[in-house]
Order: structure tokens, then sequence, then C-alpha cells
């Protein structure tokens, strides 16, 4: 079982790629930095004669990464009531890599993956992030990507995700749930 | 009463942005094509030292339209139950710019303007692009902003929205709405 | 096509009835008033081993209206936020309804009815009767019955409804909508 | 700190009751079965000359209830995406309740109450129980009254929310929480 977290922040060891930390405490995984990433935004060519051009940027290696990944952390930041534009600016091409002969068993290997989300806001999170958490619904139920969990943590400050208890705790829980499986399939 | 559109799509002449023109036909006023501004993603460094940096690029353009105007209407496309990256983008960086000394109004007249969202999907926007709306009102509320209206239309294909025979009478009917507000602040 | 307004208001003539009363003006249709039957609330015995038990009060009533209907207008007033308990109260009981062997088409019935929604309420209903409608959402799907469309209406005063410009021009475009498939009906 | 809990549930022993157990095990506190009490339909006669009128009913018990308590917890099963009918009767006859004389220090009350929602439904809950939570949220809002915390569990059978390992970590935190509170308050 491989898992990879995709980092939104951009900054390194922020709040949301923390509580992630904690999730994945003693497994084995791997970490995207979207931010480090040139990724342009989509062109939406769906509808023109030539359909969509390909883009010289650092999107195939996020391709390579879901490719290798059986388990998908998104971690981002609540910016304005939603996720990071960086990570938005990721999944809008997600439109154009699912139809891209250069990734052909992409769409298929999405539906293998289970989905967790882990989010980080500073304005009542677990209300006004509720919409988010709605969007990855869809957007997964749309990629017919299994949406294992989600978190919601709570802060403002830098490192003040370790004050939030309550996500710390559904994060451990989540770390065992992760690590119950790892066992379960090296039977 | 001036009017600016803040055109979030990836193309020109897209269905959000048609329909946002019904809403402003024989209207006086001015769009705002974010896809050809250069703004960079933000950088979260309210907490550091020096607080945020200064960035070199179009956002000082964006800030000038917003200055100038007394209505606000977002149009984006909704891409994956949610605005475009670009216009979260631009929005995201809003975080920095109402706390820049550089436009040092730009808070207070935030508040002063009425907010418009014009929104069009392909996947069952009337159901699956509400959260896009609460984000919007949570937005809207953070910046004191009033949030005056919004529609939502359906639409695929290039210009499929003018087959949108509900959304385009909403148009039609805050076009009217408008008009008369124009009328009246002649008086 | 049938019709049928079932009317969860505690009063005669409401905003909300009002305004689906716009819908289907010149149509022929039915109205079951929901405060006029006695019904009593679902008690939970699913698990038990005798099941639900037969229920004495005017649910048959109810059933008999919607297995006569091809459109189904829900049209309540928002109170707190949500549908009235009356309009409540009768569907919690079709978890009962839909295992009852009284009624052993109804499940399938209910796949071929059109929902329509018509909610009325006072407190910002565009954006705080947004859950509503994604309950309604969520409970056509399980039912597998199309969504055909909903209509929220802004109003505090009695007949207050009929100021809101916005909603009755919704209203009168579902209204020619339903007309023109009559008319291709009969044809 | 006085706990109520309002158990919304038809049966007594129910999923929701159980996980609100948990949240004040070792913790006094008072139950309202809202089953057990006979509660009227609200009739809406805010406008009318002579506004609501008297109603006999249990309703007066309910209030005695809430004008004792520091902390209230809402139990109920989600049925139908949505608290049960018997909540919602209750919660709609609020409206005649704070503007009525013979409570007159109800509404001031509310204000201080911290309120708690406990929920559990059997169809992906985490996801689809979301637009309940949004809607207790505008409800106290709407009251001032602070929301705490809510926990969403998962259970169809009865006393299945023993299962759900995530839930019930949730109610251990709270428990923990409001024990500490308590030994504060005593010292």
């Amino acid at each position: 079982m491989k898992i990879t977290i995709l980092v939104g922040s951009s900054r390194k060891g922020g709040n949301s790629e923390l509580l992630a930390d904690f999730v994945v405490q003693d497994i084995e995984h791997e970490k995207v930095y979207i931010k480090d990433l040139y990724i342009r935004p989509i062109v939406d060519l769906r509808h023109t004669r030539n359909g969509f051009q390909a883009v010289n940027d650092d999107y195939d290696r996020l391709v390579e990464a879901i490719m290798k990944s059986d388990v998908l952390i998104f971690a981002t930041p609540i910016y304005w009531y939603s996720m990071s534009s960086l990570m938005k600016n990721m999944i809008d091409r997600l439109s154009q890599a699912i139809r891209d002969e250069k990734y052909p068993n992409l769409r298929e290997h999405l539906k293998t993956i289970r989905a967790i989300v882990v989010v980080v806001g500073g304005d009542d999170p677990r209300i006004k992030g509720l919409p988010l958490i709605q969007q990855f619904q869809y957007t997964f139920d749309f990629l017919n990507m299994p949406f294992s969990s989600y978190i919601i943590g709570e802060a403002n400050q830098p490192e003040e995700i370790l004050k939030d208890s309550r996500a710390l705790l559904q994060a451990a829980w989540l770390n065992e749930k992760l690590k119950s499986e790892l066992y379960a399939e090296k039977e």
C-alpha cells in the first residue's frame, strides 16, 4: 500500500502538512509539494478541433506520483473556505490528464485509489470548511475514487494545529487504521 | 454605478462570460480577463517577521479595477465543482492585498461593493454548484461585501448557455434590476 | 401528466403554496394539505422481529395521491432553515411506506415521478435554504426520483411572496415548461 | 454546569442516544425524550391579529428543561438526511416559544447555552449529514447560541454505533473536555 501526500500549502511545514504527518506517522509514504512543481493553469480546449494541447511543465511528475499510489492524501490549508489555488490548479488540470493519451491508465488507476482529505483553516473550519468537503466528494464521485475519510483541523498561527487535540486524535485514529491495513496486507 | 466583470475562464467568450454579458446588456461596464494577468500564487507569510513581501506581477491592475467598481461580477466556469483555479488564485491573493499598505483603502472599499456571482457548469450545477455559492457567501461575509445575487447556468459545449432559458431569464431579471438602479441614480 | 402539490405549511394560502400556485397556473392539478391529514410520527421498527406495525392514520390517502401523480411539487415554508415539521413527518414515514406490503408498487412508482421543490423563507433563503435543497437531492437520489427543479422564494409577511419578482419569474418559467410538456403529451 | 440531552429518536436506546451517552459518561445530566412529550405542530400565526395562541401540550416541560441547562445536546438519528420529525417539531415550536410572554427569559437564556449536536445515520452520514450540520449552525446563529461541537456517527442496525470507533473517540474527547470544564468550575 503506497501512500502519497499531495501538499497544497505555499509553505513547507504548514499546519495541514503537519496534520497529514500525524496520519502517516511511522508509515512509509511520499510527499509531493505542489508548490515546487511548475504547473500551468488548464486551458479548456475540450471542444476545439485539436483538443487539449501538450503542456510543457511538471504535470508528468504529478501523474507519475499518482500512478504509484494506492492512497492519496490531499493536504491543503483552507484559503477563503476552499482549497489553496495551488491545489486547485493541479486538480483543474486533471480534466486534461484523464483524457490524455500520454496517461492511458490514469483514469482506471484513479478508481483504485483511496482518497483522504486533510484540511486546516482558521475561521470556524468545522463548519465553514464543509462546502469544501462536499466538493471533494463530488470530485471523487466523478472519478469513481473511494473517499475514505477527512479531517478538519483548526489553526491560524504556524504549528498551532499541534494544539487542536480533536484533529490530532482523528489523525491518530486514521494512522492506526492505515497501520492495521498495512499489517493485514503483509500477512 | 460602475460595474466590473471579473472573468475567470481560461478562454474568451466562455459560457460564464456569455451569461454575465446578459446581466450587463446595454449597461456600461468593464471586463478584467484574469487569464491575461500575470498573478503569482500567494505565499503565506502572514506570520513571518517581515510579513508579506512585495510581489512583482499584475495584481495592481486588478486592485485598481476593484477600487473603481461599485458592483463586481464574479464570472467563472465551474471546474470540479468550484471556481476556476485562475479565479481562486486571484482571490487567494486578497489575503495579502487587504493587509497591504499599497492599497490602504481596499478593505474599506470592498465593504461598499455589491457582489454578483455568475457560474456555469456541466454536471448538475444547480445542485453540485451549491457548495461554491456557500463559499462565495463566506468570503463576502468575511469582507463585509454585500452578496447581491447569484445565477447558476448549465452548459457543456461552447455557447450552450444560450439554450439555458432559465439562466438567461435570471440574467435578464438582474439586468432590469441594475438598469432601474442606474436610472434611479441619475434622477 | 398528473400534478400534485404537497402543501407543507401550517396555514392555507401561505407563501410557499402561493408560489406553487404560479407553477401550476392554468394547469390541472391536485393539492394535498398535509396539515389536514392525521399522520403519526414514524416509529423505527425496521430491526425488530415483527418490523413496522400497521398505523391507523391518514397515510393511505397520501400514498394514494402519490400513486396517481406524475409530478410531485413539494411546497414548504422554510422553518429553521429546513422543511416544516409537518412535511418532515410525512417524509419520515416514507421509510415505512416503501417497505409496506400494503403499497406494493410505491417504490417503483416513485422512480417515475418528477419532483419539484418550492420553498419560501424569510432569512436569506437563497443562501441559507441551500442545505435544504441538498437534502431533497439526497432524498430523491435515494428514491431514484428525478429532481426536476427547485425555486427558492423570499417572504416574511403573508402574501409577501407576490413581491419577489425573481421567484415569480422562475415559477412562470416552470409553468411554461410544464404546459409545453402537457401540450406535447396530447399530440 | 447542567447538561440536558434532547433525545430525538422514536425509540429508546437508539444509536444517537447511545453516542450521546458516551459524551456524558460519568457526568451528571438529564434526558428529555421528545417522543414521550405531546407537542403539537406549530401553527404559524405570527402575522395574525392575535398572534400565536396558547397551546395545551407538553411544551412547557421542554422549556423548563432548557431553562435549567447550560449545555444542550441535540441527539437525533438522521432520517432522510435531516433530523427526525420529532425533533423538528420541537424546534419549529421555538418560533412561538421565543415570542411567548409565558417564557420571558427564554430568548436570553438560549444565548448562554452551549449546543452540542450528536447525529447518527446509515447512508454515508459524514458526507450526507453535512447539510444538517449547516442547518443547526444557522439555527444556533439565529438564536445566538454558541455551537460548541458536533459528532457524526454511522450506524444502521441497533447498537451498531458501538462499532464506529471514530465516533466513539470523538465522544470520548468531548467527554474529557466537559469533565475538565466541570472540574475547573468547582475549583
